[in-house]
């Protein structure tokens, strides 16, 4: 595997869809609130993105079953009237900066395949606010800029970039002539945001009018704290594991050689 | 995007050009240089470079337009008896040991395409000067520094290296048989500093007979002053965001994978 | 030496081997483990991995012979009954995210190529545990994961992940349609850990039925102690010398230049 | 310029040479040794080896003239019964781990060209020692290493490793069938050490029966200590202006974009 690829598992025939993504970052935003429209919208997983630029590392569940880190598609069909939708998360961002370019490209290159004609890109922004949590838009448009302030974005007078994916795929689309927007939910971005996440995803079920129960996503907040216990024991562990593994490999390069 | 390349937007037919760069940099002297240039000069946007080693980033305007970093590319038809001139700036310096080498060699190619006659890279020299920011010259021959020299250049005898684009393109200049001279604002670097890109360019000037009113750029120090302050908290927010991201990601990968 | 390659001295024939592999990682459980094997099954070296991501150094005996880091491949053919047998170590880990799947990649067609059965890799998993090692079990199926169990494995209900070879090989295995498991012996990690080692041979031992005499092992931690007071005193000598060497060229680049 | 590669001035036609290599590394032993056998043996140069993998600076001269960072190549004819001798050295080694292979193989291929008998290269070796420096040797075969060990070399009993390109030519030596040793003088690595550098001329004088008279490198000793404070202020500045461009470059990125 020396680039980034993606591996379709079963055919789709979409409909004019939309493409939402949303990987790891601030918060982890976007990849909650692509998880929950994946269980909500009952969307089927249909395809794979793997990458070399991903860290060098595999996941374990509790079985013991092993899994190379990935971002993963999933589709529905829209019901009469909307449009169908491709939703895409993932484990990780690229590790490195070329990598980052890489995946934007080839995540365009599917969209273009399946001949998608917008894509909404979702990333957390980082604001110290209380009470509900404000979405900001940046989009490769005015037109499509408009639409989502129409459903209840905000322009972000800052002018703060766009880091990673999200960025980068509004960055690249305008080359291949797709529409493109980003949702920046607003979180202080220490800890996993439903409530960011479900700002968000109000703003998109009012511009593509999706037919998401909502309610679903406060367990999710209560679901977090409990996990962010059990992830920073995890965590710990790997974190001294894998720099102590470097240590070792550092030191010991020479030793039985 | 696999590697660095160049789209131009419109043809030119540029009569001999001479190629004026600035990157980012020390003091940000080249890119405050090359933009009062365009202004004065009302030079016309023709060209795009993008590369896959700039930041993984975007930029978000005020209205929320997105854009990729990219460097620009600008045309000036000179009058009777001088040089038509092509600038150059943009918004990053490349990120890896590989894409600055990469970046030079591209922008020599254009350069080559167009029959550029002479380039002038320009950057900033650290150094902690009262008064007048002196201008120090290094080039690909005597001939080019003398030039420079006569215009209120002068040697460093100090032979300090030049990092970066403004660098690299000089010393790879003599392959492609392109002469090619850097000018260097003295500047402290801590802060934009438009007193030494007025320096430099009153060498440029000077050297090219160009028709270039400078009293403009003064007006440039007070705007430098205040886009300071508007600077450092945009770019505090960018900072802390884009370390957070990376803590999250590094932290969270496990965690609903 | 653009990329990972490997080079066969001799032909073997293996009858469905198993593949071994065990690199450099905490508590060096794999490579201990590895060399272990090698030594008590007679296995006889016929080829070696060379890579331009192993770091940039090279290895020299005592009587000053020197070779390039590399990894190495040892068969033994198995008696009626039972598996021929691959091993693989090495001196060290990739030392790039792309040259670590790069590896994990040519180990694959590797072993495809020699028709081999099932990968077993091997690592060290942190555990501040007193008495006996135990052996966590990763692998790519549900099958082979119980068969481990069955030898004395146990799943880790942490699910940590797994990094470098030892993990990617089980990532990327199923691409290739090869059955792998993940042995990760306990170990505190800062030492040569052959205890910890032991137990993972012992479930190999058990799995493949091989005709292995353990005794030798505790041998092993009386020398990986004394090993470890040379081990400082050699490490710490390359460390520094490594350190300021790149010191050395940061800085005196411009001298005598 | 994608890869490193070897540009030829003038046509050599060498007497099955010996290639004696010393890039800068701890204390600059390779590199004052190669600089003075250039100016003792009249060598003339031939050729420039160029890279992208090398530090993307340019140097610059006290008269302001540009060049980009290389590494070159000497020869000199062998006199009666003497072999002829090209010697290499450069500016700097390679910033990254695959362009330290890419270098190592561009100098065996460039060596394998020209009919290359045998391969020196020269380094440092870190040592508290008082007195004249010992000289370690490391080769490719038990052969080259007793020649060196009749010409007065030690084999160092600790077994360091061989860091950068001196040791990488010797580990992919073999592959092109070319006997390579490594000539490391003991020094204390902090300062140029001219000192060092004579003991290792001493050894590869006698071991090729060279012409070189060594009274002039006691001069060099004494421009050293000169050279150092020079040096020191030299490179406070480039450090600085490096260190500031990169802040920069970081801090201002969205600033006038």
């Amino acid at each position: 595997m020396k680039d980034t690829y993606i591996r379709e598992r079963s055919a789709i025939q979409a409909n004019n869809p939309i493409l939402i993504e949303g990987l790891p970052g601030l918060g982890l935003v976007g990849k909650i609130a692509i998880r929950y429209l994946v269980k909500r919208l009952k969307a089927q997983k249909f395809a794979y993105l793997y990458s070399p630029h991903f860290p060098y590392f595999v996941l374990v569940n509790k079985k013991g079953k092993v899994r190379l880190l990935r971002g993963a598609f999933y589709y529905v069909k829209g019901s009469e009237g909307q449009n169908d939708v491709i939703l895409f998360t993932g484990d990780s961002q690229s590790q490195t900066i070329v990598g980052q370019y890489d995946i934007a490209e080839k995540l365009l290159t599917f969209a273009k395949k399946h001949n998608v004609q917008a894509i909404v890109t979702i990333g957390g922004y980082r604001m110290e606010t209380q009470g509900k949590p404000k979405v900001v838009v940046a989009g490769t448009s005015q037109a499509v800029i408009d639409c989502a302030l129409k459903a209840g974005a905000m322009v972000s007078s800052a002018g703060s970039p766009i880091v990673g994916t999200a960025g980068l795929i509004l960055g690249l689309a305008p080359f291949r002539k797709i529409n493109a927007l980003c949702l920046l939910g607003e979180t202080r971005g220490y800890l996993p945001d439903p409530l960011s996440a479900r700002s968000v995803i109000e703003v998109i079920k009012s511009m593509f009018d999706l037919d998401v129960d909502l309610s679903g996503i406060d367990e999710e907040v209560g679901k977090a704290e409990k996990m962010v216990v059990r992830l920073q024991k995890i965590e710990q562990n790997r974190a001294t594991q894998s720099e102590e593994t470097r240590k070792e490999e550092d030191k010991k390069t020479t030793y039985i050689s």
